[in-house]
């Protein structure tokens, strides 16, 4: 069933405007009486439609859906701002996965320009396609896309565990690093997944990373591309923690 | 350090041409006396480059490189196919996280005509596809990308584990399965995973599917995309038998 995000004012209301009033009436060719679910990201409803157009949908409320569809830590991805479309993929992969937000980085191998004009447009594309895929695979959160940063400017003193995923960790054969971090992950912790760009992370910024607090890690014996990596984290903290 | 797959006639010869010899030459700008990985899928050599051109490059083996980037086990997926360039996602990344094979799978909800002339393209495209990212990701084999099927074609009579990646099983709250059957997977064994096209897996296909057994699993709590579910399988197998 399709589910929408929507404002806690329009949850009052009853309504569904503009873009998810489109993909209503076009794309899934809705009719009065078709189900849909809501949510506020607090809570989830499974709702029927009364009224659509193009515009402006309304529905009745029909119950409260329980939903507990997220990780039981929260994921914050800091991104290496990497070439072309790939942190399109690693967002809309990533929040089908269970990251909890986004924060693209600015590292010294990022070959991407701030350009403040440029940086607003990029984050609303982002915050979309989180939308779109936290609906699509019935996330109970839509994850946030932060500001873009460059690496110093972030603090890090919140985080729990920091993950740093090292394409050299994996050529020297570290095996063992990112599984202890994760069987050690308690509910509630907040963790920092840190993953270079395409060019890979610098040697000054490693040793900054490391006084930060951060642990290198390898991700198997292959050498994965940047938006792999997150792709591999993401499934591996579900996979032992979720399932039993 | 940059790595090809050449036939073993190439390797006698100690040359590398066509599309290889245009990447070192225009991509990697390589030069003489740049070392590179080589590779006939049974052996990794270390070369050292000793002549250039666009169309052919000679090397000598400097000495041979000790590689085992292989999963234990064999994982061949079965991918429903889906719309558009997806399945080159699921190849691409599919390749780096370690799979053995792809066998793209006409199911009853794929959109995909089959049509004679364009399957061999297809396949053509999909085999350069895993070629680069096998060598991007140094594995030590390619990954074959076998014909085309229709579900009901093939033999799943070799495979010693099936696991069937079942939406429903997802929101049905499975959390068990998928653990279970990764956690008994011993070396040397050969694992089937089937993945559904985007409209899922046909209620009647779901039945010939246990019939064949094939074990329905859920991947967590959220609904994945079909090209995200490879990825899922793919990192937890690996986290599971490769990390310690």
């Amino acid at each position: 069933m399709q589910k929408y995000f929507i404002s806690k004012e329009n949850l009052k209301k009853g309504i569904i405007d503009n873009n998810d009033a489109f993909h209503i009436t076009t794309v899934m060719r809705g009719a009065v009486g078709d189900k849909i679910l809501v949510s506020d990201e607090e809570k989830t409803y499974l709702c029927s439609l009364t009224s659509l157009s193009n515009n402006v949908c309304m529905f009745d409320i029909v119950e409260e859906i329980e939903l507990s569809n997220e990780l039981s830590c929260t994921v914050t991805i800091f991104q290496g701002y990497p070439k072309g479309d790939k942190l399109e993929d690693v967002i809309k992969h990533g929040t089908e996965l269970g990251a909890y937000e986004f924060v693209p980085t600015i590292m010294k191998r990022s070959l991407f320009k701030l350009d403040e004009k440029k940086k607003i447009t990029k984050i609303e594309r982002f915050q979309k396609i989180a939308k779109e895929a936290a609906e699509q695979s019935n996330r109970t959160i839509v994850p946030k896309i932060k500001d873009i940063l460059n690496l110093k400017e972030i603090d890090f003193s919140k985080f729990d565990k920091l993950i740093l995923c090292y394409e050299e960790s994996a050529k020297n054969g570290d095996l063992v690093n990112f599984k202890n971090i994760v069987k050690s992950i308690n509910k509630n912790d907040k963790i920092a997944v840190l993953i270079g760009p395409e060019g890979g992370i610098d040697e000054k910024e490693l040793d900054y990373l490391i006084n930060k607090g951060f642990i290198p890690c390898g991700l198997g014996p292959r050498i994965l591309r940047t938006e792999t990596a997150v792709f591999y984290v993401l499934s591996s903290i579900s996979y032992e923690m979720e399932l039993k």
